[in-house]
């Protein structure tokens, strides 16, 4: 394993929190009044040892990568599509690449190993980090879906593209045909969970296939059972690529000191493994939304995350948490801008 | 009863929605995969009649006045703070000021009616519309909050104002210490439930405090009882001036053809009224968020509404609806920017 995964994360400043907990209570509202957004503005004081935090630069990196799970079935959509997905984040008309674009973000797609190739035109894009790890994983369900060094290869490209940025604000995405098959998978291993409670219908699966799923995850925990005493090896025996970069970067990120805002279901996942492999990842995660995946509430749960939305999203990209941003700029804006009560002369 | 509050509301496009929810459909995602946001992309269709339809400009109105209920002591706030506000919001540094301008939304505060003059210096400013309807209501624990003349200048201010505006969203806001107490009596008098599961603990008011305002609450239904049968006469007995300014903006911009999107707490009171007073109104309407008022998530059950947000807000002014404004943008966003499936050569 690769030992930095467990190097210590920035400290956050607590006092920091506690003088911004103390300010909001001088704007002019009631105490509390303004919920969740008051407790955003606290952790980004603490985040940027600031009283007045600023979110001005964000970066979006999806992750992408293919599923050996998938030859059993699992997915409503053919493997094509994600690498055909890649070029639709390239030439901007997926949903991440408006959200982007609106976002005015830092964006950049990581190829880590797709079953079909990148197109020629598109392998050398821009916004293309094309390093795949191999062409997809193994077939979680009669073997590990890599290998140690495969596994360490993909923590690494996570770590390295956040090495590269100098932000306010991370968000990982990640696309794959059948991750959520995979990362079902990682939940019902982690949080111990029958396979029945993890496996949602995914993006559009029918009850046929939800059966398959919960078969095939049961299966593998069997399979592996010796396996998944640590995060590491339910990460190798039951993860993808894009989860290992996710995992890798939402590491890094805490390492460094930037702020994530986690997606939806797939991205849960890696920051479960993240914080089950370095705990205090934890202190630099919020989580965006809830998605209509229903074990991803649990998970939410163990994490003790308040996520931010209930929109009934699961698409994945990073959408959900690129939908969440502008919650955060409000909740900075009113902290920042707000007047005090004895500014305005009202004495309570 | 002003007979303008019937007049029918404006048609919505039903085919133009079903062509939106047609087009989502070809778009870059699983379907059904943005949730709630699909559906906000349609009503727009609906209401703009337009397969692409945009949300540029937005105006917010704060209706303001006092209650006489406050003499009972149902508030944690002395009652100038109504007055005080006002120059707060007309000075920028209330959160509803704040949000406004990030929104670069046209902004407007109306002074239905304080139990304190506004200050002379800000009488005239431009922001503010000062049309007291009288120096706050009475106390609807001993008589009628108002009289017919009093609500029927109230409605009419809140429809002039929305008369005057050509924009595709509204949102109308509240400030009036004591509203809250005004508005559980409306709740319960509208949805016939018993003061204790309409009363919440409002802006920072203890235990005895709650008790007070149920028992003030009871006090009045029984009082008025003969006179809660309408939903104008429930207005005109428990209401506020700014409430009653509300339900004549909100049914206004329903004729006009304006949606509005409704805050928490005390507008979806005044939404209630409009609705219970033209149903058609309804199909105008998007709820911003289900507040930290325990009785707002009986109300907007009872309106079919799923609110977007719950982040614990419980500010008013409009706030709430307010941050929820970038959420509605998104949502036409990726509906008019993402790829569809043909374009980008994805066979499903």
């Amino acid at each position: 394993m690769n030992s930095w995964l467990m190097w210590p994360v920035k400290k956050i400043d607590i006092e920091m929190i506690a003088h911004a907990r103390a300010y909001q209570k001088t704007l002019t509202k009631p105490i509390g009044s303004l919920g969740q957004l008051e407790v955003i503005a606290e952790q980004f004081s603490g985040w940027q040892a600031s009283l007045h935090p600023e979110l001005l630069s964000i970066a979006i990196t999806v992750f992408a990568g293919d599923h050996g799970i998938c030859r059993q079935g699992v997915s409503a959509f053919p493997q094509e599509v994600t690498a055909q997905m890649i070029i639709n984040f390239l030439t901007g008309g997926a949903a991440i690449s408006v959200l982007s674009r609106d976002l005015d973000a830092d964006f950049c797609v990581v190829n880590m190993g797709t079953a079909y190739p990148i197109a020629n035109e598109f392998a050398q894009h821009h916004l293309l980090v094309n390093e795949p790890v191999n062409s997809g994983t193994k077939d979680f369900s009669v073997e590990p879906a890599m290998t140690s060094q495969q596994l360490d290869k993909a923590l690494l490209i996570g770590k390295k593209r956040v090495e590269s940025l100098n932000v306010d604000l991370f968000i990982g995405g990640e696309m794959g045909i059948g991750n959520t098959t995979s990362a079902s998978a990682i939940y019902s291993a982690l949080l111990e969970l029958p396979a029945e409670n993890t496996v949602g219908p995914g993006t559009g699966i029918d009850e046929y296939g939800l059966a398959l799923k919960q078969a095939l995850i049961t299966k593998a925990l069997n399979l592996h059972q010796s396996n998944l005493g640590s995060a590491y090896d339910v990460l190798r025996c039951l993860g993808g690529f894009e989860i290992a970069g996710l995992v890798g970067s939402f590491i890094a990120c805490a390492q460094r000191g930037i702020p994530v805002l986690v997606d939806g279901f797939i991205c849960t996942a890696a920051a479960l493994i993240a914080v089950k492999l370095n705990p205090d990842v934890r202190g630099w995660l919020l989580f965006s939304h809830c998605s209509a995946e229903p074990a991803h509430i649990i998970a939410l749960d163990y994490l003790e995350a308040a996520p931010l939305l209930n929109l009934g999203l699961c698409l994945g990209e990073g959408s959900g948490a690129a939908v969440a941003v502008p919650l955060l700029k409000t909740a900075l804006s009113l902290h920042n801008k707000m007047a005090t009560f004895s500014q305005v002369g009202i004495e309570c």
